[in-house]
């Protein structure tokens, strides 16, 4: 352990993405709330477009990052500012939390006095919200959500939501009342007071998920911190830590010190590592203290498999894939060696408990998830998902937050179903879900067969969606993988924003349409997604400067451009439409009549 | 034209796909059916898995491929033995139709005595059908289609169709009688024998089309042509050749005759060439002569883009992203410019009239789709369907076969009102869609956000679904561009087939599960659409070979492999389920209760 990890060479990636500025949006009440700005063409004439921004500090220039320190703590004022928490001398770094052969130090921006609520005390959100009590973090998500809404103010709304709630601006009260209810969940761990509120519900903005975290086969503090960095600044709203193997206690200090997003994790994988990977030699106690161990760290979420059940274990035997959740088919290892109900189901009270001194959201696992098409709604995960229900009831009386995650793999006609039932057994409690995966068949393609999935659900109402990346089945996601995998999620969940007619989702496409009908390129590649990707297509077949400027572009060639023809029939419309029409009907023809101010067509 | 193609320099890619091999099913009557069959490994157990095949010849290794000479004629007998058709010397090549600046020589396996129906005869697929005919080609796409539906005859059927009739078996009686009503389209211009027949159709496979061309920026025949192999390879059902610039009439040859897959051509782009891209000088007679020269080359399909008519035109005005479509654009131009009718409008009949004799099919091209979600399903846009409804009852009245296409841009939410109206417009006839793209936001990720579309309204019914590969809007497809683009559209045509519940589409599904539940890695990526990607991925993290007979996978370690413990648990499932259960009823537990012969949970 007295290894140092060498930061020189660590290459955290910091500055703004191409044409983009970092923008704050501050309160008169002294809230700074961050956003990404993407300026345009001043030949345009149009403002720039603001856009939701999960990158945290790394991409404002004038922020000095340096991951020995961690980032600041953003949140600390108002945890403390709340009085009903206490600082304490935290458990001690047991050799097992890091496994055996552990090479790993401690990140320095380690705080051995972590807080938790006061005796008697709830410090979560949701404890907050039912009391009436809008938080600097319920402000902060409100302001967050509101990007674009106020410029769509006099837009008809355009979408099909399915029952959901959005309003037309989020307020502060609104966000209070959805967490108030369970239908939001704000991850808000007061020991990781880094990190940026975010919040997920069907009501807000659709959300993405992405996992990293080393694995036995490889690993390495650096790029794994890299990876939380990269993921958060394409888009990725929450990051899971699924660590395996040695490290994982240090490795995670050094990702929640360094990230402003939520951190999740799966706390089994290290209960494992503890048991020395062997499921039978799991128990209470060693789980329990890692609930401990990693609430004091500032873990903002866990996914708990409490719902994998004894009973429900026999309805996986004759699956086509059986139990593929790691975390359900170790539970029903240990469930079935001992022919005992699961411990977290039977303990699932004091894990609550555990969760009100901190505010770590539950993330309730579904560890029967079907593994295949083949066991797409089967009874297995429907009778886990009414225990998941059972659970969310649980927490919801005892002020923890809580969200229910979902499958998998689906084939397209049996998504919806899985969104109805989450929604009508799980009290309205956001919906996260794996994809779904829409087909088995293209293995090396799958984040594309679950953003498929992943799209839909996301228009039915899921809150978050967890990102699948091209290596899924296959290895380990590298940078570029987890790039591909967050911008292809991001892209999934616009799409379901836009479909709900969440009001001013439309602006970025719209912005992104008329740069492309007016050949602004580079306008066109800041608005993207992914501006990098798209200005390297474009210059493969047009590398020459001017070709930015050119109104046209290698697929059709300067004569053939349908946009260049576009724009001259504008002309002809702008000028002469009504005049040749007239002309026309003098002539004797009936083509068009103009009814009011615009020219329509008759037949 | 003296130049040679040294065509020992192009690379045209044979053989089979890793871990498939050419099959063949042949019948008494002497068809020789096409097919791929992918054998498992032994320790499976499990008869080989046959999958549709598109690639023709060139993934047979007993075929010798020699583009110079083009492939068997595989329709040749067939056609002559309707007795229907006459040859005659075709038109002569002008100089005209391979530009200014031509330099790709003819192809020598040119044939300049083209086929043509006899006077009064019409040799339509659909005339056929309609007179109660079962040709080879519809015996052929009867096989060609059921490929599964065999060994799925004992599974209830699982899907959700819409509306749609798809059968439990294709048989060819099936076949002419869908061609017969204009629900279906058998792409078969008598002047393309080469081609394996395939059918487009609401109650068959989703098809999938990829586009090649040169355009006036950049061209290669090489390229062009193996561009269009590579694309048939992966999976593409059709090829479009969109070439502009020089030499299109030349490379077309070198394209048709080395073609398995039916080819389709936009017609007004060669005749805009002809107009030294000047779009008021098109005339009819320029088209009409172009139209007999694409129908004595061999061109399957046409999209003609007769529904653009003069009175739409003002109705795209005011769009965000006005005319998109470069054919529609032409077209709208020189209505605007004469402020006349379309002259394909206008000559629609005689259009027929010329498919009738060839039987070319008729695509009728939606030149006024959206170019952005903003202005989708728009005025504009329906104006024109209704039109296209109005040609294609001309179409069936004539015994020619059409297909409708359509967009292009949709939110999520307007997807299926396409599908909806284009069915009630459009007497049922085949949809074909590009895409749609569900969000504008994604440049270089375009093949993504369509095919969330494209999978979607496959699932409600589109026959075809055009690919877009991930330059669209950015520049020209490269080789891997296009594999990229037709694997995407493949996952989701078949994603599509699933959720319709074709019989024996979810086999290839269940084969891929199980190969990954018993760690058959080969047989996973072999299952899979791209096997070379699979592997290459896998072995990025696990270049072993043992790695490829290991239990676990990079993902997780040996340790934590959820799928090897719910192996475990299958056999303590198998084994010892009942008996334990008994053991904890008699120690007066009552967690499960036997149901017959299985166990089932009850709480």
């Amino acid at each position: 352990m007295d290894a140092k990890v060498d930061t020189s060479s660590i290459a955290i990636t910091t500055g703004p993405i191409q044409g983009s500025e970092k923008h704050y949006v501050e309160t008169t009440g002294g809230l700074k709330v961050a956003m990404r700005r993407i300026p345009l063409e001043p030949s345009s004439g149009e403002a720039p477009v603001t856009v939701y921004d999960a990158s945290g500090p790394y991409s404002d220039p004038d922020v000095e990052i340096d991951i020995e320190k961690g980032l600041p703590k953003l949140r600390q004022a108002w945890i403390e500012a709340r009085g009903d928490a206490e600082s304490y001398d935290g458990r001690e770094v047991k050799p097992e939390d890091n496994g055996s052969n552990a090479s790993v130090p401690e990140c320095p921006a380690v705080n051995h006095r972590p807080l938790r609520a006061k005796s008697g005390a709830n410090v979560s959100q949701l404890a907050y919200a039912k009391r009436g009590i809008v938080t600097p973090e319920m402000e902060y998500v409100a302001i967050r959500e509101n990007e674009g809404r106020m410029a769509a103010a006099d837009q008809e709304r355009d979408g099909e939501d399915f029952g959901a709630s959005i309003p037309d601006l989020v307020t502060p009260e609104f966000v209070r009342d959805e967490v108030a209810r369970g239908r939001a969940v704000l991850p808000a761990n007061i020991n990781h007071p880094e990190s940026e509120p975010m919040i997920l519900g069907r009501n807000f903005l659709t959300k993405i998920n992405a996992n990293i975290g080393n694995s036995a086969v490889t690993s390495s503090v650096a790029e794994e911190v890299d990876k939380m960095v990269w993921a958060a600044r394409w888009g990725a709203d929450t990051v899971m830590d699924l660590s395996t193997g040695n490290d994982i206690h240090n490795i995670r200090e050094w990702i929640i010190r360094n990230s402003p997003v939520p951190i999740g994790t799966v706390p089994i994988y290290q209960a494992l590592e503890k048991a020395n990977g062997v499921a039978e030699d799991l128990t209470w106690e060693m789980f329990r203290d890692t609930l401990i161990e990693q609430a004091e760290q500032g873990v903002d979420y866990w996914t708990i498999h409490a719902g994998v059940r004894l009973a429900h274990i026999p309805l996986s035997a004759n699956r086509t894939t059986g139990i593929v959740s790691r975390g359900g088919s170790i539970m029903a290892k240990w469930c079935l060696t001992y022919h005992k109900e699961s411990f977290l189901y039977d303990h699932f009270e004091e894990i609550c408990d555990i969760c009100a001194q901190y505010d770590v959201g539950l993330s309730l696992g579904d560890g029967l998830r079907p593994g295949s098409t083949a066991d797409a709604n089967d009874a297995a995960q429907f009778a886990e998902l009414e225990t998941l229900g059972e659970l969310q009831k649980i927490c919801f009386a005892k002020d923890v937050q809580c969200f229910i995650e979902g499958p998998g793999h689906v084939a397209m006609h049996k998504i919806k179903e899985n969104m109805d039932k989450q929604l009508e057994v799980c009290g309205e409690a956001p919906f996260y879900t794996l994809g779904p995966l829409v087909t088995d068949i293209a293995p090396g393609y799958d984040h594309i067969t679950s953003a498929i999935g992943a799209a839909m659900i996301g228009w039915y109402g899921c809150a978050m969606l967890c990102y699948v990346t091209p290596k899924e089945h296959l290895g380990l996601p590298n940078r570029d993988d987890v790039k591909v995998g967050v911008i292809t999620y991001k892209l999934a969940a616009h799409a379901a924003d836009l479909a709900k007619g969440h009001p001013g989702a439309a602006l970025r496409d719209d912005a992104i349409s008329r740069a492309r009908f007016e050949f602004r390129w580079k306008d066109q590649f800041h608005l993207g997604l992914d501006p990098d990707t798209a200005m390297q297509y474009h210059d493969e077949t047009l590398p020459a400067e001017g070709a930015k400027q050119s109104h046209f572009c290698s697929m059709c060639g300067p004569k053939f451009c349908s946009m260049k023809i576009s724009h001259e029939l504008k002309d002809v419309a702008a000028q002469g439409m009504d005049e040749m029409s007239e002309k026309f009907i003098e002539a004797g023809g009936e083509i068009y009549q103009k009814t009011g101010h615009k020219t329509e067509a008759a037949e």
